[in-house]
């Protein structure tokens, strides 16, 4: 059986990708290794429009049940290895071997923040670690908190922050690297309580009291398996018209986060799904 | 006083503007004609990512809640008549000879569609008449309908509609043009029932029963005053960077169904709208 079109990936842009698949009567199918995926880890999404404030799982789960009402099977638990093209069919390749064939692409896995990979981490994510800004800064008003990374996100990140913390410290993120701190566990209770780094001119272990830490060392997009098949840029983002979604293969639309968009984020993601589903429409329907 | 920047339009883009600068703490205004525009007219959005199934009115309400929850003024019944640059600083026209000052400024007026002119067009409107396919085709299902306009966006209504109504009446638009007929008037009850039309070889007045009527006949961005102040294109849409929404004028923006963007739906309006509010924040950021 060939797909009118196969999704790749399973929060906003792809599910919304799936809504308008649906909508429009396309035989569609998700491929997606968690529905969700970073968008779950999200406690309260206030900029969302339409929502006060959502978590991500909550949004997630409105979507995927629109998604499921229109019709559009949904494949969890499927890592994509590798996309081919002969003739006028797609094929992707799944890590089990499987494959899954379709007339179209919608290309939507996103992006995964780089990680300092120190104890604490992972334990505090959303309970003080934040991994976005944009997204947290205004739970952060008159705490202290520390920005790990003083390149441009960090920066930006801290520009954020000023607007909403007391007290903000930016952390050159090291030890390899020029920074002069090395970050070395955060701690706490149920929250963030203290970030430990070393000061590499003394040796000295050092410890900070913030109520958060916003991460900002950046990020990868997930289109490690689209090598050699669609264009991708320096970061590894893949290329896109902004207008249509199009990607440098014909037929082949990504949206979201693995993009070079300029602005991610959830509702942009969302527009961007759209866009790439009704754009696949449109292209399938050239095809016929 | 000088804003940040100044929101000209209070619908689905221009209060995702609003949500945005917001959050960034920007000093912000929106300038509205009537808050929500032609979506107040959807009576059902079931394409909107988050809701099953949402009125126009409902989804602005709860948009604007979020405007003004993070501080950004609403000015409605405010009617724009032009915008001027005078130095670093954009001067909004207002029809009651008011000016608003701002920084940067963000276009979201939306679009109008093309009428008929004829009685019933009003009086059913969303009651049977309906001026956009994608959203509004699943709701006749096995009904007949009549779709006014074989032009591209007509023939896009009858694809959308095709897989849904039971049956579709395709009629040229006349009377002028090279239609074949000239319809008259629309009629029913609550909702359409019939469609009363001119044969035009004939002279003869003739009625359809139908269900539903899809006017398809052409949209008028509301771009009006923006005349030689941004590139317009030959329809009269806000010609755009669809990466940052940037316009041909430094440090104005336009988000949604004004500019030049291929899918013109809700969700690609809000996702424009933050993208937006954010080029908008870089500008400003990047004069400071």
């Amino acid at each position: 059986m060939i797909y009118d079109v196969v999704i790749i990936g399973g929060a906003s842009a792809g599910l919304t990708s799936g809504i308008f698949a649906g909508r429009k009567k396309l035989n569609a199918v998700i491929l997606s290794k968690e529905v969700g995926g970073q968008s779950l880890l999200t406690n309260t999404i206030e900029n969302f429009p339409g929502f006060d404030s959502i978590s991500g799982r909550e949004i997630i789960t409105k979507m995927r049940a629109q998604v499921e009402k229109f019709g559009v099977e949904i494949k969890e638990g499927v890592e994509v290895k590798s996309i081919e093209k002969s003739g006028d069919v797609f094929s992707v390749n799944v890590k089990n071997g499987d494959k899954v064939e379709a007339k179209s692409v919608i290309l939507a896995t996103g992006k995964n923040p780089r990680r300092l990979g120190i104890p604490g981490e992972k334990e505090f994510e959303n309970k003080g670690v934040s991994f976005c800004s944009i997204c947290d800064a205004p739970l952060y008003g008159g705490k202290v908190v520390a920005v790990v990374g003083s390149g441009n996100s960090g920066l930006e990140s801290a520009r954020d922050l000023v607007k909403y913390a007391e007290k903000i410290y930016v952390m050159e993120y090291g030890p390899e690297i020029k920074g002069d701190e090395s970050t070395q566990e955060i701690k706490g209770g149920t929250l963030v309580e203290k970030i430990i780094y070393k000061d590499k001119k003394t040796g000295e272990a050092k410890e900070l009291a913030v109520g958060g830490v916003f991460v900002n060392i950046g990020w990868i997009p997930a289109t490690g398996f689209l090598k050699d098949f669609v264009k991708l840029n320096e970061w590894g983002e893949v290329v896109i018209d902004h207008n249509t979604t199009e990607t440098s293969v014909e037929g082949v639309f990504a949206a979201g986060d693995l993009t070079d968009i300029k602005y991610k984020q959830c509702v942009t993601a969302t527009g961007e799904g759209a866009k790439a589903a009704l754009a696949a429409y449109d292209f399938i329907a050239s095809k016929n």
